[in-house]
């Protein structure tokens, strides 16, 4: 890498001579100049960005403010954050990665260095209090999910409405009608107002009443050894469920396994349908499990454009829903007999 | 966040006069620096990173070059990049994610535009034409992974020998004698000298010519769905292995499936160990894996703690190889009767 130095020799100045160019910082005369840039140029010596940076006031640079809380959307937070680097290096910015928890006092203190142009903010809780802060600080900002009332926020965010929809027809298509969620225990601390769980749990009541099917709602905490133990429970309160949504990818294959030690067969006797899943996670589950996917290359990449738009003054993106894509398994069938006479006898009616 | 008109206003100067403090640009009075600092504490006002980072030559940023190409080890990426950032934010540094493929263009654009000050390369190959750029840019570093040869460069890794030492001794012991690796397939462009599959299979090379068992190498592409075909192929051409190491997650579980859709049993039938597994992606699988898991929340702390070093002249850190913890699941077994022949044989000698 050319430095300040080797400029300096090939244009015969000092130091102190390309830094004022460099930066800014003195009025250096017309030849001076032109020797220094034709040096610059010669020699591949860009800018620096520092001084860049404190000329315009930009630092071109975007954090991505990501809760140490544990990650229940983990498998596609991967995917998230390459595709969030990706784009915002397509609009020459950098991306930051903050390690932040859900509580504003750390964040504050990072957004206050003065170092990025715009934040993140990943895992957003129905209130969250990181919103308030970044408004109260001027500091631009988008949220891959949202709060209770996004409204006015630049926001991307999962369609739970329809993944849950998806997977539910799916079900109900297939002749099932006793159909229950396993959704995220909100009885976890950090999970509590968690917007995911929030949305999937209202989707999904919103949907039983609608079809008029009996609401069975579990909540799980995020893991393989947690779903063994909810096939359990739920074969222990619902025996006669003969279709499962279940929103945690980790608790899925758990929930496989766990049915297939109490020796419940699936497809044969119990259909499972994974929500908001990685494609290969998916995959990799035995049986293989129909899944809605998670859409988080492209939320990445719509956050990012959300908040450059913001930055740069564009029109403002209008809120993004997402929804992944539906993905056949081998866990879904028509559901036994007995749990199929309502939909036989409808259709020989 | 108070900005410089905040400061100017409670001192009682102009903008600029802030601005000759902060950015260190001209002198000042003493008594007009002595209103502004006092009026900059009082407001909360933070000397902005970039003045300092100007004036200081350092940006207290770090890069981690993650590089696009399919990414292998991913399922503890995401704890290798959040302990890096937080190990970052301990020593007051920001770590960027640059998303650059392996080959070196992009990577020397992003150096030579001077923000960060140290770069840490993940997914690093035998013959990394990274190395040899950053050190002709001066660019300080450090690798998760190494090069052929390593010496003199500040790198942390995983201990391939020692954990495939795990995972085979621990079959060995149960009394398998016929013990087949399946690693990455090093015929995908981009893995053709991908370092954990070359140490992985001279690991297991070395391991069975210690212990006089034939080696029975084969590689798979990342993905359930290959683990699934790897699953026919191994039994097509190894049928008598009673014992599998596999080192790639996302196929172990299709192996698993694949396996099971064969009607050979795990672990009555074979037995499977995973290597360099996450626990969690172990624990899903069904039956549960036994595995050696991924040091991925030490290697992250560790590159960072090793480039550090570097950047502030401590004692250098040398070169640290870690191996993960062995967790017993229960996909292993001693070997069905006729493989266990002779063990059983020994035992009565």
């Amino acid at each position: 890498m050319a430095t300040m130095r080797d400029v300096a020799d090939r244009a015969g100045v000092s130091i102190a001579t390309v830094s004022f160019v460099v930066n800014n910082t003195k009025p250096v005369s017309a030849s001076t100049r032109e020797r220094i840039e034709a040096a610059m140029a010669e020699l591949g010596f860009r800018r620096n960005v520092v001084a860049r940076a404190l000329a315009s006031r930009r630092t071109r640079i975007l954090a991505l403010a990501y809760p140490a809380l544990e990650h229940r959307l983990s498998t596609s937070a991967v995917e998230f954050i390459t595709s969030a680097a990706r784009e915002a290096s397509s609009h020459d910015y950098h991306l930051v990665v903050w390690p932040v928890s859900n509580d504003s006092a750390e964040l504050a203190d990072l957004v206050g260095q003065g170092l990025v142009d715009g934040v993140l903010l990943m895992e957003v809780q129905l209130d969250d209090p990181r919103v308030g802060l970044l408004q109260s600080m001027g500091m631009p900002f988008a949220l891959i999910g949202r709060t209770e009332d996004p409204t006015g926020l630049d926001y991307v965010d999962i369609d739970f409405d329809t993944s849950l929809e998806l997977c539910v027809s799916h079900l109900w298509d297939l002749g099932h009608r006793r159909i229950a969620l396993i959704s995220g225990d909100q009885s976890v601390p950090s999970f509590e107002r968690y917007g995911p769980y929030v949305r999937m749990d209202q989707a999904y009541r919103r949907i039983a009443n609608e079809r008029g099917f009996e609401e069975i709602v579990l909540g799980v905490r995020s893991g393989a050894r947690y779903g063994r133990e909810i096939a359990t429970e739920l074969t222990r309160i619902a025996p006669d469920v003969t279709g499962v949504v279940i929103f945690d990818e980790p608790a899925a294959a758990g929930l496989l396994a766990g049915l297939h030690t109490l020796g419940r067969r699936v497809p044969e006797d119990v259909s499972v349908v994974s929500a908001i899943a990685a494609i290969d996670q998916a995959f990799a589950c035995d049986p293989p499990l129909t899944a809605v996917t998670a859409p988080g290359v492209e939320l990445g990449l719509l956050a990012v454009q959300a908040l450059v738009r913001r930055l740069e003054g564009g029109t403002p993106l209008p809120p993004q829903l997402r929804t992944g894509s539906f993905v056949l398994g081998e866990s879904t069938a028509p559901p036994p007999a007995s749990g199929r006479r309502r939909a036989a006898t409808r259709r020989t009616s």
